[in-house]
């Protein structure tokens, strides 16, 4: 379903009731571009840790506007034993809704719009009819506004020219206004004294407009109405208008009527977004991570600078995330699905060993066709986002015993993969953890080289020829990390270095030094995975907290992590302080963190799921698990996080943050 | 006529051609955005010095799109007593062209998106059939790149991937793509050896193909056409073809005609700019300096730090300009012409004592009803300012004796008006004179005042209670120019202030002086109103040189002030090292250069174009000036110029810079 400016207020109840009824969502966004800056691929370093990656990200790819915004709700049907779907395809722009809101600019990068246009994508329909928005701050100001119009009015029509500075009482009227002011006071007593009901002034300065309110208001305390209207040409003038108490009081209330009613579509779109954060249900996305973080920052608050309050926001905002693409690069998906881009993998999960699933579009709803495209549509790529979810969902209740064809939203057996947002090209770091700290790759094979602007990577390649494979992932025009296949050729390789005059050789942990230095200090986690009550800065202050004040109205789920909160956050055999060393252990031999995840980007690793599962002896366990929680969703996740986490534990081995 | 990246090639003759044909060329541009910085009532005050306005145009409007184009020609025919027009609406946008093309990040602006939105504006047009362009720099650029991949090719195919350090020899191999390239070896030499004429390799990455050009170049030097080629998926691979010398050539040459069409197809509308300035026709438009900085900065070159490199450039772009709104604020208009927005001025003068021009649309041109508007099109914006030049000019010609109907757009008569831009909001610096220096008011009445930023307008009336009317033109947040307007009250507010605490007053004089220690030293303009050589700097310099390389290729008109060219901005009776003298003179009585132009914003003046014409003598003798020059188009301008000094200084009593 198509939703613009025009149908949006209509369309409204269909949407809150789809979101109510949903076992999950599945949401995508359409931007205007990616990155204002260097070229994407600098982008997305091979290389870049996850603070580095959400800082270029929040730096460079949040001008752009996210101008459709695809959401797909899917209920699952017990006794027909399929889901129902009901996509929406919002068209959003930020149209200013008075000449007081802001004005907002945005970029457009013209290799990102070629493409939506070569799709087929209506720009019209954006600028034309995209629905408009206010992010919280801007809906708390504008709601100030109309309290301190409405406070100070007192039925005095709209003194929003007073200054603060200025007195209530008789003001000094300019000389040259004089003439001006007394002709209107002459208008007003002929009023007073004939049968019309309203005289229209001229239009005049906002300066005398404001000389007028207050003459009027000191002279004729009393059974006038002023307001100030705009005609056709969008000059304003005043109208006023004899009324008696009864009939003043009840102009006021249709005025604060509208008013209500003119702040609520202002806000616009992000209705849609506080609806589904307060749903509290899960969210599906694919290569979510710009998706959540263009939501956040053009519907909630300006994101904040340090990548643990975005967690934290992004907690309060979407308590429970998945991200397709981390699923299916993740094991046991990722031996067999060999390209994880949205379109192939919804191709792939159709086959064996996976099966389509069972869907269909709810009455009422334009139904998507799989077999004709229709890509980039954001209402489409959140549907089949959705249906790659379920295939896989349900695979894994293949393992089960006995097998489940159908496994639900809130099955424990999915919570591994809560969010974990894809990190684009990071082999040793494939998902950006957002309810809790992220890996810690040692990348003792990594080295970060400086040279002259003209080499290219050939030059680097033929550098290290000596030193067999090699991987380069550029940082800058004069720069890159090069990563070595021997780990004992590093320290032969910065040794090298030493005597060279135009490149520079130094180890990943001196780099990170470096960095270090010349960076704020971070905040540290926690030993149980959570720093103390974050100590917050300028604007991110601001951000997290107007957020955090409307979680709280939520009914205090997952709002942010105090200390009561915490335990559900810890690990029945440990924390978070002891995992790199854990970490560091398990890379003599056994499995660990990294190797786990390190096959998304393509490299070998010699786990699987298939050989762990039995090994922790989860699989036998998970059917009654699964059995029990089938039909409950949690009012707070901790009780249930606590009794999955051995479950979950043997069957990833990822860190156990859920 | 729309012309759209599809219908431009085929229409360029046709355009050349109106171009070529027409006594003069009416433009203008639609842009994504105005300020994306202080709100457009901030980015021009009232006060700016042209240097301040253009380095806030500069600095907050050039990273708008100008995507739509409006060019209108008008030519006359004398047989028939009217004009034809040809009106052309040109969709622009900077489709990347290739993998290695600029991808250009423009802003959008909501309120103009919205405004462009609410009459009609076609963005998917703008967005899917925009017409791409290059500047100068960028089509050198891409012409060199072609140059060098020929010259480095010797038939070897695409070797951009070969960096200026490498070698042309065998190359290092790096060992785990040996077995790799051994394979396309195989392939090659199976292919020497059967009957078959091409072989496709699977598609690598670009190091390996690198790698091929390199083994196959140094391994079979002849005999071999090795091309770069796309598939579907927009992977690229390699394709191997046998061929003998003469065909080797004759698939170079192929290749070079379709780069060189390619090239052309890149440069993309630049060429109807550059067509435009190469006519060195007069070009009109209405409040048009947006357009011309818009035009310059987006077709030929990022724009110069400096104003009056800016104007050297625009001279050398456009040597003829004429801004319609200027000239509807200038006597003899400004008396009888109330509103100077375009759609209004084309209405009044329609009606008395103006005459609607005798127009008709070219055969095969879309016609366009003036009854019905299609404002905002570029296009018709173009061809309605067209038709308010000529009614404003034919209305020249009823001084005459005797009266003339037809005023060409090379008469004398207008020449006062060349190459002034209208300057919206300043009332004593009512224009921008591109090809002299600017008016240089004293503003002796005029106050700066700094405040704490809760301050608003009506503050600053109450502070100045005392002192009469004021005029207050809002700097930033917290300082403002207030004009006084009795002078001798000046030095009473200046030193009442020094009492205050929260607020601060200078006089204009301190207050330029205070800037002037803050910037660099500008270029000062000399004797005879031009500088010596221009001292360039930086991006300036690359910028006008540029520029410069093309007017000179036009035939060395007007290209940069040399010294044979001064005299011709030299007036008979002074120079403009004794302007402001004769200003401070005029000022006591006699009509001021100042006065003149002042009523254009409102303000009274004692002079009107009806009683100075004859007072110089004027209007008797330009009837025989008209005649001599209508059928001439000066190739320099310089004699003419000369000629009609005298003229012009009592026609109009502005600054005789032509």
């Amino acid at each position: 379903m198509e939703v613009t400016r025009q149908s949006f207020k209509d369309t409204l109840r269909v949407i809150y009731s789809a979101v109510d009824d949903a076992d999950f969502l599945a949401i995508d966004g359409e931007f205007s571009g990616l990155s204002d800056g260097p070229a994407v691929s600098m982008l997305t370093n091979g290389m870049d840790t996850p603070e580095e990656r959400y800082s270029k990200l929040r730096k460079h790819s949040m001008d752009f506007l996210l101008f459709q915004f695809g959401l797909c709700t899917f209920r699952y049907d017990q006794s027909r034993a399929q889901y129902f779907t009901k996509a929406f395809n919002f068209y959003i722009f930020p149209k200013p809704f008075s000449r007081s809101s802001p004005d907002i600019k945005f970029i457009c990068q013209s290799s990102s719009i070629e493409f939506l246009a070569s799709q087929g994508f209506d720009f019209n329909k954006v600028f034309r009819d995209g629905i408009p928005y206010l992010n919280q701050e801007e809906e708390s100001q504008l709601r100030e506004q109309y309290e301190e119009r409405r406070s100070q009015n007192n039925g005095v029509g709209t003194p929003s020219y007073i200054s603060p500075t200025s007195c209530k009482g008789p003001m000094n009227i300019p000389e040259e206004h004089k003439d001006f002011i007394n002709r209107v006071i002459e208008k007003v007593e002929a009023l007073l004294n004939n049968s019309e009901k309203t005289v229209s002034l001229e239009p005049c300065s906002g300066f005398q407009r404001k000389l007028i309110y207050q003459t009027l208001n000191w002279k004729f305390p009393k059974g006038l109405h002023i307001e100030t209207v705009e005609n056709d040409k969008k000059e304003r003038f005043i109208q006023i208008s004899k009324v008696d108490e009864d009939e003043r009081r009840r102009i006021e209330q249709q005025k604060h009527e509208r008013e209500q009613e003119e702040l609520n579509d202002a806000v616009g779109f992000s209705r849609i977004i506080h609806a589904i954060s307060k749903s509290g249900k899960l969210v599906v996305g694919h290569n979510m991570l710009l998706d959540v973080m263009h939501t956040i920052h053009q519907f909630y608050c300006p994101l904040p600078e340090e990548l643990d309050d975005f967690k934290e926001v992004t907690m309060c905002v979407f308590p429970r995330l998945l991200d397709t693409k981390l699923m299916a690069s993740t094991q046991p998906f990722k031996e067999l699905i060999t390209n994880t881009s949205l379109a192939e993998l919804e191709k792939q999960l159709k086959e064996k060993p996976f099966k389509a699933p069972k869907v269909e579009c709810s009455e009422g709803f334009q139904s998507y066709d799989t077999a004709s495209e229709q890509l980039h549509e954001a209402g489409y790529d959140a549907y089949i986002t959705g249906l790659c979810f379920i295939s896989m969902a349900n695979y894994l209740g293949s393992f089960l015993t006995p097998p489940r064809a159908h496994i639900s939203a809130r099955s424990k057996l999915i919570e591994p993969f809560y969010n974990k947002l894809f990190l684009m090209r990071v082999a040793d770091i494939p998902y950006m953890n957002i309810s809790g700290p992220d890996l810690q790759p040692k990348r003792d094979n990594v080295l970060y080289v400086t040279f002259p602007k003209e080499w290219k990577t050939s030059d680097l390649y033929q550098l290290f020829s000596a030193f067999g494979n090699i991987q380069v992932s550029w940082v800058d025009d004069t720069s890159a990390f090069v990563s070595l296949s021997q780990l004992e050729q590093v320290q032969i390789a910065v040794n090298t270095s030493q005597y060279a005059e135009s490149y520079r050789i130094q180890t990943y942990a001196e780099y990170m030094q470096a960095k270090q230095k010349n960076t704020h200090t971070h905040r540290k986690w926690g030993d149980d995975g959570w720093a103390e009550p974050p100590p917050y800065r300028g604007v991110a202050m601001t951000a997290v907290s107007a957020v955090q004040d409307r979680c709280t109205v939520r009914g205090k789920r997952s709002i942010s992590p105090t200390q009561d909160t915490h335990n559900s956050f810890t690990t029945a055999d440990g924390n978070w302080s002891d995992y790199s060393n854990t970490k560091r252990i398990k890379k003599d031999g056994a499995l660990s963190a990294d190797d786990s995840f390190a096959g998304a980007a393509g490299s070998k690793t010699t786990d699987d799921w298939l050989r762990t599962a039995p090994k922790g002896g989860a699989a036998s366990q998970r059917p009654e698990t699964e059995a029990q929680s089938e039909d409950t969703w949690p009012q707070s996740s901790t009780n249930q996080n606590q009794g999955s986490q051995a479950t979950s534990s043997g069957l990833f081995d990822v860190p156990q943050v859920w």
